[in-house]
């Protein structure tokens, strides 16, 4: 029984979001592609995402803005990481709370403007009509009056003398960079519209963004339609090599969820698919092959061999997708091996180019991407962490949607926060680290991943959660949730096999970290800041992702969550040909890791099997 | 009962082109797109087209070769005005004889290699195949063979890592400029040909050439089957104008004439259509732009605004062309009103922006093309001459195809010379010409045009001229074929109405000609040179012409025919993008003269009506 979602507006930005009852307004930032500034983890200590409620400031729920007791705050001052939203509002962030605000293109009307150079554009145009004295031919006015590099496919003088005569020498064109692909009468005519495609292995999020303007319009997300074939990268390439007819299959799985999404964004904005023109992708070289159809089967085998490296456009009816004809979908750059348009997509985001400081990146999800670097020089490599981050192989698992579980505070019982205000009905990837590293910090769960059970039980742990400590079938499980514990609810419980998958693919993380740091010849001590991406990166508590292993430990004032990052990516190449450009400039900067080349990655990935010891 | 057409080689271009028996080699040279000097007009009395027959001298008919009595003479060399064929042979022709040889890019072989830039060539390429030192994309691999700015589209990126591995890293690529089109297996694959069209209102020429030689396969030509819509470019843009669904129909009557083409010389040269990768078309502005399906309408009105003034690629498959389907066709820049691509093709043949001295290009056709200009500077102009010199609108008219009468003397009787040796059954444009010529010369014609009879004939008239002279309902006609006078061939007249046809064509092209060389400035005096181009150009006879009016009276060594021009700068762009690119430069540069702007155009055509006094 899911809550209404309502509307959260950004302003300068305008960008909107549809959020749940109870959302920080620092997540419907993210959500909304903004990243504000939050060093402390989003605990409300250190001040940094501090934004105005300036409009429906009546909706703050339970009253609380993390500035309770400071004196002179203007009003409807809030720390976005402690306000939450009950109901629809407008939030006003200042530039000094933005991450990287100098190069977020997203947000800030004046950085906007001059960052925006989208590929698509609409230009208003009148022409005298032919003269005796003037008797130019109806190409050479339109180019007299664009410029002389205009490109006019022959669809377009087909449909041109007509155009001309009927609306008397007066239209809006619609512009592919220099090349002019639709006429529309008027000069009041929509702006058009672009669509930013983060292809997750396991989920697909698209952005809706008005190119006139740079604004956010809708964002929608879902399931990846492949995961019927598999649930991770590997055993979908394995279905193509099997048999090749299933390459077909596996793009209109792709394209159906694509498609879903179009519908999804466009009828929230109330606009039709056709005023879509144009599309850019990301996600790792497996994902991008099979959504352009090209043969992933040598990524399968040793040495991972991609079909392409550049980025690239393809025409939208090619690939089956429901837009504006003319539309073109660009595919981001591929490094290699896995390491896709997705790390891309967030090396982009990050502006790791331009970091002086060594840094480390990871992006969290079926497949972990991780970039280590300093100063324009970049390591990237790519693990097969598995979908239990996205809820998936995890008995009760599910995604960051409501219903499931998003955070556990084990203190004399067990305390979970539910996604929606809802009974809840499974665990999402934030709930199961915050859980296990939970069980580990109160003794429930050994170093080596085993649930304890009885007198194996600290002495020291409270009766309420020993009675959580469940049997299933012989195997032990912790009840989060017990039966009609929350209304009609069911039981929800976080078992022995589900911790095994966590270690899987906290192991293979952590082993890639230690793999790639050795490779950049960098020390952990060294780094100054560690980026962790994903589309649920930023929900993650930091200190219970290093209980568990999954980031080094590290002074947490050093992890910086920013958010979608390959989402992020994706969305600036769409509002900026420079940032395609700089795209293709890093892929061929970034030096490529091959994980599985190391001899050293094995034994690395058994020693991070183990829990540390913290 | 035509005779069976026979090859004649022309060396060292290798040209081959297929003639009736008794074809002048002259005649032949210029069918195969080789043009030679021969300002004497083909009579052989300058020798300045000498060649030599280094194989099949036998079939020398009547043995004659223009050199009789000469010393010295090497074995096989003739006159190839004077020496005709009777079958195969092989003609070499050298470097001096060849008109304007430094630029013609098809015949000397140091002269064609140098020249030789088309925009399709197939390279064969062996690559490494990956390994875990070089993990590099399919993509790359073959970019680093073949150059960073190699173009993948998404077609050849799908094919392209199944075709590397099935065939072990090696293969052949087709290239259009850097863009890889196509992928053959193995090294030793086919050249890429190439189609050259001449659209004209009546014939439609098509030349198959070898890309990779430059050498000439096939040439053929048909009637543009958007005849049966109409005669002439005005009443077909009329059809258009009446029902815009009418684009459609004559878009595809002369895609079905290419298409029909296409069949005729890919069956000779023993291909296959899809081994067309390029085709290059000129034509006059409506003629392109209803190939193209680009609304013709404005060309039916004041101020006569063509849809294009650039030339530019359309892919053929998008056309309906049984070709290659990744082929385009290039179409030709046009000038503006009627003045098109067939016009920019004949200056780039001539080379007429080269030219230094005063020259005038006259073009004859339905539609009759002039230039005038010197050093540079163009003027061009269009008129509707009507199909009357393509044996059109005349009862007995035909195209120069065997049977028709394509020379008359009338000295004591009539003799006439019929193509390929069988009984005649009408006139082609140059009879009509000789024959009009001719009665004026003897008086049976006045300047007014009316064919005398009885008392009104001169008494110097010999009787069985006279007796030619004959009543058809009422109307005067001159039979110059009696009936079974030639086995049981018919009758063939040419009447009264032919003789005022005949009019209206020359008096548009002579009223043409004197508008623009006044606008230009130029005196008759100054001219060095009157080109005359046009499929039949080659074969007036000078004196006629200008006797008839058609062209100017000038000293006949000043008057040269170059053939087929439109059809040879077709060909000269298809084998060298150069040539595309010199095209784009020369039209910017002509102007436009629009006849029916200048009101002294239709004094200047009535006087023209009346032959001139001679």
């Amino acid at each position: 029984m899911p809550t209404e979602e309502f509307k959260i507006v950004f302003q300068p930005s305008g960008s909107e979001v549809f959020v749940l009852p109870g959302t920080p307004l620092l997540e419907a930032a993210v959500r909304a592609g903004i990243v504000l500034n939050s060093p402390c983890g989003g605990t409300g200590q250190c001040g940094k995402c501090r934004v105005r409620i300036t409009a429906g400031l009546a909706n703050l729920a339970d009253a609380r803005t993390g500035l309770e007791g400071q004196a002179d705050t203007e009003p409807g001052a809030c720390l976005a990481c402690v306000a939450r939203a009950n109901g629809p509002m407008t939030v006003t962030i200042p530039e000094s709370s933005l991450f990287e605000s100098r190069h977020n293109i997203l947000t800030g009307d004046t950085g906007l403007r001059a960052a925006l150079d989208p590929l698509v554009r609409k230009a208003a145009f009148e022409l005298p009509p032919p003269s005796g004295q003037d008797p130019r031919s109806d190409e050479q006015r339109l180019r007299d009056g664009f410029g002389s590099d205009l490109l006019l496919p022959s669809t377009i003088l087909r449909e041109l003398p007509g155009f001309l005569r009927t609306n008397e020498w007066r239209g809006t064109a619609v512009l592919h960079g220099n090349r002019l692909v639709g006429l529309e009468p008027g000069h009041a005519s929509r702006p058009p519209y672009g669509l930013a495609l983060d292809i997750g292995t396991t989920t697909v999020v698209a952005t809706l963004i008005d190119l006139a303007s740079g604004q956010e319009k809708a964002v929608a997300g879902a399931l990846n339609g492949q995961r019927d074939m598999g649930d991770d990268v590997l055993s979908r390439i394995l279905r193509v090599r099997e048999n090749p007819a299933n390459l077909a299959v596996l793009q209109q799985a792709v394209r159906d969820t694509i498609n879903g999404l179009i519908q999804a964004v466009t009828r929230r904005a109330r606009i039709e698919p056709r005023d879509i023109h144009d599309v850019v992708a990301a996600g790792n070289t497996a994902m991008q092959q099979l959504l352009c159809g090209y043969d992933p089967s040598a990524l399968g085998e040793r040495p991972f061999a991609p079909v392409f490296q550049r980025g690239h456009a393809l025409p939208c009816t090619e690939l089956g997708l429901d837009t504006h004809p003319q539309a073109q979908l660009h595919v981001f750059p591929q490094i290699g091996g896995f390491v896709g348009g997705d790390t891309l997509a967030g090396i982009l985001a990050a502006c790791l180019d331009r970091h002086q400081e060594p840094f480390l990146f990871v992006d969290i999800g079926t497949n972990g991407e991780i970039v280590a670097g300093e100063n324009g020089k970049m390591l990237a490599t790519s693990v097969a962490a598995g979908p239990a981050f996205e809820g998936a192989r995890i008995v009760q698992g599910m995604c960051a949607v409501p219903g499931a579980i998003e955070k556990t505070l084990l203190e004399n019982d067990v305390h979970v926060n539910v996604i929606g205000n809802v009974a809840p009905s499974g665990l999402c990837g934030t709930g199961l680290i915050d859980t296990a590293a939970e069980m580990l910090r109160l003794g429930i769960l050994d170093e080596t991943g085993r649930i304890l059970t009885g007198a194996e039980l600290p002495a020291s742990l409270p009766a309420a959660l020993r009675d959580r400590v469940v049997d299933e079938n012989g195997q032990p499980c912790l009840e989060l949730v017990r039966a009609g514990e929350h209304a009609d609810g069911p039981a929800v419980r976080l078992r022995q096999k589900d911790i095994r998958e966590l270690q899987l693919a906290t192991a293979a993380v952590r082993a890639g970290i230690g793999i790639l740091l050795r490779q950049a010849e960098l020390d952990l001590a060294e780094i100054g800041e560690i980026l962790v991406a994903g589309g649920f990166g930023n929900f993650i508590r930091r200190r219970n992702a290093v209980r568990i292993g999954l980031l080094p430990a590290v002074p947490l004032d050093r992890i910086r969550f920013i958010g979608n990052a390959a989402s992020l990516g994706a969305k600036r190449a769409l509002l900026s040909l420079r940032e395609r450009a700089a795209a293709e400039t890093i892929c061929r900067t970034v030096r490529h890791v091959d994980l599985s080349l190391d001899p050293a990655f094995q034994n690395e990935f058994g020693e991070a099997m183990i829990f540390p010891c913290i």
